[in-house]
């Protein structure tokens, strides 16, 4: 029989445990003495007390360790928009990692709307019980303006883990790879291939970082101030990056290019793209399942330091190594917002977990135990 | 030193936990090949199947099990509209008893509107991930349109506790206590203190059960035709209720009373009220934490049967007996609607598991561990 692959046994194994998480209560519910103090008569005193003092929630709720990981399933995986039945597996996963790598408690909720308003409105609404709202694969633009909505109207932290958590990962990993090709990071030319969620966040994380030659691309072509088809976010990024006023396509914007960063969807780049990048290039095909280029043919085009986002190749960037600890740390220390300078000291902090970074190894392991206490400890 | 109180306890022990339900993936994610079938790649072809299959989600995912548990704080326990962080550790209390008493994954969602149409619009865009609604603690009479409204637009079983919860439980207790009382429940003549969501709720059960002699109170007196100072849902109760046409207060309505049901408020009973009653008067007065009419009182006024909402006095009617069975029964059956029918049958399997029922004794213990499967058997 040939051997089941890796998409039949997930099945298998979701058909059998019907969720992959579960509600569980802290203390035993054994008989009348335990119910008087977790439920009636006693929560009334703590109810009651919260009524006068909703601000202490956190001190006596679930609040205080809990993350709603929200998703409308516009932008779900490399699948586009399949809804959010879709999108429940992908939450479901992502909050047993939350639990797994930060004990943080997190609560799949999947959207019947896809309204950007609808969806800022029911965020707003739901949010009293959590201590954070993680937005996951919400396609763009409209993630942004989501974001920004709900981070000015709510006090707890708001972070679209596809920009944020991605752009951390990818500084992270481009700290390392520079060091080791001997550059520096902030005079160096990076070209972002996509301008999507993860390619924006991660071309204004560089900028913040203090990088400042940044090309950055769409389906059309290079971003900069002449093009008259870019949206709101796409105008603020072509005034931001482009310095050198590139247009163009792939071609123009790698040729002498340190880094090129791959965001956007299978088979974009070619070996004869690198070979137009400068000396010890360095390029990150991010595109999951299928990257940018895969890494045998980087290497054929002269790539120094190569990174995906797959498990099955070395240098894996992937989100898991950030969002855990950040919203750790914002619930330990009750950070109302998650700022960019957070997110550039967990980036230099997940970066310097890696005592002696090699080509093979710019970034930490998934599973390094140290990871998600060492970024929690920058969110302060 | 004064021994604390159990609100003092119960304050001193939620700060302890901050929190008493946590998220807890069922199988463990300790390597890549862990997260290969949990998260990515793996979960990809889960995704595609229900983006593909969005009826399946229940099979595959938490939606088989998960209820959850909704309020806006607007009628919490005896303490009145206290908001949504006052609700916060009610909701979790009930989301432990759901997993202790039926193994139901519960999550609290308490929200930061009291707007009727935005609870509703809200349960509505977060349901895809939920096997079932439990509204809570949400005030009468916007609940009722609430729940219809709901009930109408989602193919999830939704139950307003307040409502169901309750009546079924009073009604597995009435049918004991007539029994004991050798007299025909649907022949009695029963008194309803209260025209809130259990008032209205007890009457339109008992009324379904085929008691025709129903009286229901609210704080201006007995609901008849003739009162012009009704809202709709009362109006409904004064037409299906009040066959002999009573007008007045309870020293009317509880002439020759078989029984009363008191859902309302603190003291608004006295013994002079009860020995009007019939003999073998019943009486459950169930306002929280304060009885309509003590117990000792309502002996001295002659009383048969004497139950509350109480875990100190005998006959406590509490609707852990329900809720937990009902979703139980709901999720496993993967029923679309709770109907009156599965509420009949329930309030019979209830009473069914008292074997000898005496005055002291006409309901199981909340922690018998018989009654949460026998409820959900009811539910086809």
């Amino acid at each position: 029989m040939a051997k089941s692959t890796t998409g039949e046994r997930a099945l298998k194994l979701h058909k059998q445990l019907r969720g992959k998480i579960e509600t569980v209560p802290k203390i035993p519910v054994r008989n009348r003495a335990d119910l008087s103090l977790v439920y009636t008569p006693g929560v009334g005193a703590v109810s009651s007390y919260l009524a006068k003092h909703p601000k202490e929630t956190a001190n006596y709720t679930m609040k205080s360790n809990t993350v709603a990981v929200v998703s409308d399933g516009s932008a779900v995986l490399g699948l586009g928009n399949i809804g959010p039945e879709g999108a429940l597996p992908v939450m479901e996963g992502k909050a047993a990692l939350f639990k797994t790598f930060a004990g943080v408690d997190a609560v799949p909720i999947v959207l019947s709307t896809q309204d950007p308003q609808e969806i800022i409105d029911t965020v707003i609404r739901i949010a009293p019980a959590f201590g954070g709202i993680n937005l996951e694969d919400i396609a763009a633009p409209k993630c942004f303006a989501i974001e920004e909505e709900l981070k000015r109207r709510l006090t707890i932290p708001v972070m679209h883990d596809d920009q944020h958590g991605t752009a951390i990962v990818i500084l992270a990993g481009l700290i390392n790879a520079f060091k080791i090709a001997q550059k520096n990071l902030k005079k160096g030319k990076i070209v972002i291939v996509g301008a999507g969620a993860a390619g924006t966040a991660t071309a204004l994380l560089l900028y913040r970082y203090g990088v400042r030659d940044i090309v950055v691309l769409d389906r059309n072509g290079i971003l900069n101030k002449k093009r008259n088809d870019l949206g709101t976010h796409k105008r603020t990024l072509a005034k931001l990056t482009n310095p050198r006023g590139l247009t163009g396509g792939i071609d123009v914007a790698l040729a002498g290019a340190d880094a090129v960063l791959g965001v956007s969807g299978p088979n974009l780049i070619k070996a004869s793209d690198i070979k137009r990048m400068s000396k010890k290039a360095i390029v990150f095909a991010m595109a999951n399942p299928v990257p940018e280029i895969m890494p045998d043919e980087a290497k054929r085009g002269g790539a120094f330091v190569i990174a995906t986002g797959r498990s099955d190749f070395p240098n894996q960037i992937n989100n898991s190594l950030a969002f855990p600890g950040i919203f750790r740390g914002a619930l330990d220390r009750r950070v109302a917002k998650i700022i960019d300078d957070m997110k550039l000291r967990a980036a230099q902090k997940i970066a310097s977990l890696v005592s002696r970074p090699t080509t093979q190894k710019i970034i930490p392991d998934m599973f390094d135990k140290r990871v998600a206490k060492a970024v929690a400890s920058v969110v302060r």
